[in-house]
């Protein structure tokens, strides 16, 4: 999506040839020279606007740091509920803060397709920030970029993503950017939550866990909600675990110098067990670092669209 | 109201002659500046916290960004309730406030009268960012700024209100600055709504919104209040529309080079119909962008009174 | 508790011989500074991480500004329940601001034992905003300077805190933090809030309001919690306030040129009564002053150890 005010990310499926890449080498760019101790000041004078209508901490504040990191100051708004923030009204909402001279908006919502119909019509750079079960680009962007600084080139690795495949944008927005990177996508996880339909997204559907771990050069297990536990769509916490949670043993199937990747917050001891989450092949943390990275070319690009090729 | 360390606006009844007139060539002042790329920093140094004890996004903001424009810092609470902060602790609250190092504070409460009480014990500026249904006077600035862009002077000029005026804050407000500048203010709606006490504002009350339209330069449609819809007080969502919401056929009875106003968040449909929000003759959006310069005035007066005539 | 990545301040009884009293002459040296004018700047380029998972508006605040004033930015969490961020997920969340470039973690948290447990883990410097019924450290430090102000040395003089001592963290630290300065420490309030047993904190239990007002150069009057009100544990209003409320005949009976304190939020009378609070021997706003300098300490002392003795 592209205008003369500057290019919105509502998805990682709508970025054209070669954006995907350009995203990447700008966060690699940007963190170099943020590690070599420039202060940078591209954004200064611009704001944004942090729309988060669903809960979040982590993303919240990734976003604030990035946009401070290059200048720019911030407005947030954090709520619990959408209820009062919807339809018609947010995009009023929106125009509002492009009247009181806002430059970009990050939105989270609960439902999909929001940022979609936002951007759509306004004129103004907007960044999905997670919508519903649609799509989470920045975190896709992360972790291609985390992937990346472990193999460099993707072609030929295979990641494998485990867990509510179905509900979850981290998973959506990944099995969009890892392909165009040149990676292979298996998913796995309980047959509600991993229908044969997602492979229509272009990935292969395998359902156990340990199906896919021995192809893996890094696997990404995703957080289950808790409220999808017992209620009939997933066995308990203790059997969850069992069946599709990695643990210690499970993580020594995998290929030689292989990661483990969570998009945060983890439930330990559900998806994924301590000594997995704590080991030398965890990069979880890294991610999070990255995430800084990629949400900083993310507000370049949309605020300065002439600097960018 | 005046002391020595500041002026608060508690509302636009309590100003004196000439404040109301000096507030907005203040305000279109400071536009010119930032419109000419100026950086102002007349309150670097400055802390300005602002108390939301009653929902906002769009006011909240405005009074952020009209801050830092002028270099202020912001400490921002905001609540859903405002039950924990309210009577002798709140004023206990803007004193901490104060010995924290706050130079002014900006409160919006549910409950009439509270930034008033405040004021005339707290020794320090306040301006009310909208209390109960008594004054928003900061929005009849903005709604003013806005009608002399279009206008120039009031003089003459025929502004009708329409919607709930009873439970308004923006029209009480503006039934006090638009007479003082030359207009002349017709209010209309529902009868419960809209009783004809309201003479004692010194306005014409004349009930049905097609008895005001040919008579008026500008209309200013109220957000109706859903949960007063239907519970006796006024008729549903599509009778609302009907009897009261501004639509194309009735906007084309307005005056030759009429204007469409609105306080936002709108309910289209109900009160104001899509044609005519999204019309030229909608100043909707203007409105929110002078909001910051009449936001930045007040807090320049509160704050630096010596600077000011 | 020292690391090489700076010291956190978990709670008063954690800090070393001298660290208290470093704590201290370091907050005056920079309320020196700021009320000489200058401009600091020691802080610029760190990021501080405000964590609030129990509702606060004043001590958040306080950490903010002081944070701003040497320089830093602000990352604000705050939330009225922290159902959804415990245990694991909170060290993880820690874990992942760290990973955020955030270089130092401030946690209220309604949980005893929640920041020490974070702060054995965390390679990170954390300062406990007040977690449960055990410890609130900076309020401890700011009525440690806020007497010193008045008396000098605190050798020989004695401090009553009167109210209920067992739920409240402020006086847990002040037990630990006054006897180490040279105070006598007596507590009174109901048999139920404040048991013998807290003799076992080195201070004298008295239960009777009027047997430690005659010995006192200071009362510290606790916030009684109104739940706590009428359920068996204390009277109602007028009676806690007749058995164990400060009124003007009661502060008669103080020592000469003794002062009052309070925490705030106030109840105004219920512990304490107007013509008390707001008396010239009333130093409940100097308190919430000293606040942000003895936080600037606790800051500046986490993030540049190099720096202090």
């Amino acid at each position: 999506m592209r205008s003369g005010i500057g290019r919105s990310l509502v998805g990682i499926r709508g970025l054209r040839d070669g954006e995907l890449e350009a995203l990447l080498d700008l966060a690699r760019a940007l963190r170099a020279r943020v590690r070599a101790g420039e202060t940078l000041s591209e954004l200064r004078g611009k704001t944004v606007a942090l729309l988060f209508l669903e809960p979040s901490t982590r993303t919240r504040f990734s976003f604030e740091v990035a946009a401070r990191r290059l200048g720019a100051e911030c407005l947030v708004f954090s709520s619990d509920s959408s209820s009062t923030v919807k339809g018609e009204t947010l995009l009023d909402t929106t125009r509002v803060l492009r009247s009181l001279g806002t430059d970009c908006i990050v939105v989270r919502h609960q439902a999909s397709g929001v940022p979609h119909q936002l951007a759509r019509r306004l004129e103004l750079p907007l960044i999905n920030a997670g919508d519903g079960i649609n799509e989470h680009p920045t975190q896709a962007l992360l972790d291609a970029l985390t992937l990346q600084d472990r193999f460099g080139s993707l072609e030929g690795r295979t990641v494998a993503i485990v867990g509510d495949i179905r509900h979850s944008r981290v998973a959506r927005s990944n099995c969009y950017a890892l392909p165009r990177l040149g990676a292979r996508v298996l998913v796995a996880g309980p047959g509600t939550l991993c229908p044969d339909e997602l492979a229509a997204l272009g990935v292969e559907v395998r359902h156990g866990i340990d199906e896919v771990l021995a192809d893996a050069d890094a696997v990404m297990m995703l957080r289950i909600q808790r409220e999808r536990l017992g209620a009939g769509m997933v066995p308990s916490d203790a059997e969850y675990m069992r069946l599709y949670g990695l643990d210690a043993p499970r993580m020594s199937r995998l290929r030689p110098g292989a990661v483990v990747m969570h998009p945060a917050p983890m439930n330990r001891g559900v998806e994924i067990h301590d000594d997995v989450a704590d080991s030398t092949a965890s990069v979880i943390f890294r991610q999070a670092e990255n995430g800084v990275f990629v949400r900083m070319a993310a507000l370049l690009r949309a605020m300065q669209p002439g600097g960018l090729s």
